[in-house]
């Protein structure tokens, strides 16, 4: 346990800011924000957290629920603002957790690799051939979260251990489908927004299918949601919730929601607002 | 026109950043933004305006549609993330301008002076009596939005003056119908979430009809949201979108959406996905 601990010190740095005063950026800053950075020991790959903690964070010893996000180009934008406006109103405050793309490579390549479950060199509706070769290992990623990730912030940050929400949208849902079929005790809610379930020719299906013969349990609420518009994807998520819903797993509970008028594009910030009511609404027992 | 430009220039302040390199702070930036300090000549108050322009805007000489922001403890945030995502797939990319509360200033006294058309010192449904004293000076501050914003914004960046979108939620809805009445040109397209219509004994249906005696145009599409549980303000801003009909102004385009399941501060993500789509999609003519 020790021994572990001083790994974990070595493999971070934690920033913090001396002072604000020397501050040049005029770059607009989210308040209640900060960011570690973190190194995994496993890939050797960097990334950033970014963190924005409750208002009276510092005001209280309570603990707070996880919100984990991916893609953090838009996910703690987005999620930063509404959970500024719902928190304490119509959902419980949360500690939002991003994970950056890893430092030094492209967006598209670091999600390509990081969320896709499995190598699909020839997958020609990911970002391009050329990113493709470096997909699947989505495995690797999740240890990270598992196993370097949440033991930092589960140190750095009051976090309650029943309420660990996942959030992702597109190549993000497809990752959060994989983390239920490989690690669902990893969080206890599942935001899941137009996964791309046709990846590699629909392979979470099939990989969902080896996890069925031997287990019979799931313990996990997932939301999936979707938008009308999202063409083919419609069907492939209600099938991947009703292929789910067949297995009868012990603990799961799975409902979707195809969203109105809405694109693969649109569709976040209001599948992100519906789903943090559902996982942490106000009025669930308090903490 | 000379005059005019060198009193702007002394009244403003363009912060540039020289380096990033010295910057200490951790907190999450949002790419693409930057802040211009603006003091106000006829109030004398020092705001900040938060720009956040498109991706491509330097590799271009493309004029962009402005979305003017106000409360933008959150809004920035929600509308950053929110066309990071949609712009170029399902909106026109845009520049988004939010103009912060006053500095030194409590947000909700700042809020409550600046947005509320009239001074209603014993207005019980505001954030309380003692902020109600600075009440009422909404006329003073859409002056600074016409007089002191707009010329500045107009001469830094490349703004379409037929795209022009006010977004206001709240008592920014509120701050939205008085601008209607009183500067419709001031801007094409009007997004009003929620909008504060209880306020003052509902005095802005008395400031309409004011309007309406003496004006038979109002050159706007107007766009009214409210959430479904929100109580008696369903009714309201339903009443003043028929009020407004029945005028037939000419010039005069509008429509609302009660947002089904939704609450006052779970509102805001949903309609302004909803408002963009609708003022700037991505189909209509393009610059």
């Amino acid at each position: 346990m020790f021994f572990k601990f001083i790994k974990l010190a070595f493999a971070v740095v934690i920033f913090f800011s001396a002072s604000l005063s020397a501050k040049e950026s005029t770059e607009f800053e989210i308040r209640n924000t900060h960011t570690l950075k973190i190194k995994s020991e496993v890939s050797g790959l960097e990334y950033e957290l970014y963190i924005r903690l409750p208002n009276d964070y510092s005001e209280n010893n309570k603990k707070y629920p996880l919100v984990l996000l991916n893609d953090t180009g838009y996910s703690v934008a987005v999620a930063s603002g509404i959970v500024h406006l719902m928190a304490g109103r119509d959902i419980e405050d949360v500690i939002i957790v991003g994970i950056s793309y890893s430092k030094g490579h492209n967006p598209l390549l670091s999600r390509t690799r990081d969320y896709t479950p499995t190598y699909a060199p020839n997958e020609k509706r990911g970002h391009s051939l050329e990113v493709q070769k470096y997909s699947g290992k989505a495995s690797q990623y999740i240890s990270f979260i598992s196993d370097e990730v949440f033991p930092l912030i589960n140190q750095t940050y009051r976090i309650r251990q029943d309420k660990k929400i996942f959030v992702g949208h597109s190549y993000g849902g497809l990752l959060g489908a994989n983390i239920l079929i490989t690690n669902s005790e990893l969080f206890d809610y599942y935001i899941l927004g137009s996964p791309s379930f046709w990846y590699d020719n629909k392979v979470m299906f099939r990989l969902e299918s080896d996890f069925a013969k031997n287990n019979k349990a799931m313990k996990a609420s997932v939301f999936m949601y979707i938008g009308s518009e999202e063409g083919s994807m419609v069907e492939e998520m209600l099938a991947f919730e009703n292929q789910l819903k067949s297995r009868d797993y012990q603990g799961l509970s799975i409902q979707s929601k195809v969203l109105s008028g809405l694109t693969h594009h649109s569709a976040f910030a209001v599948l992100l607002t519906d789903g943090l009511q559902k996982a942490v609404p106000r009025q669930s027992k308090g903490s």
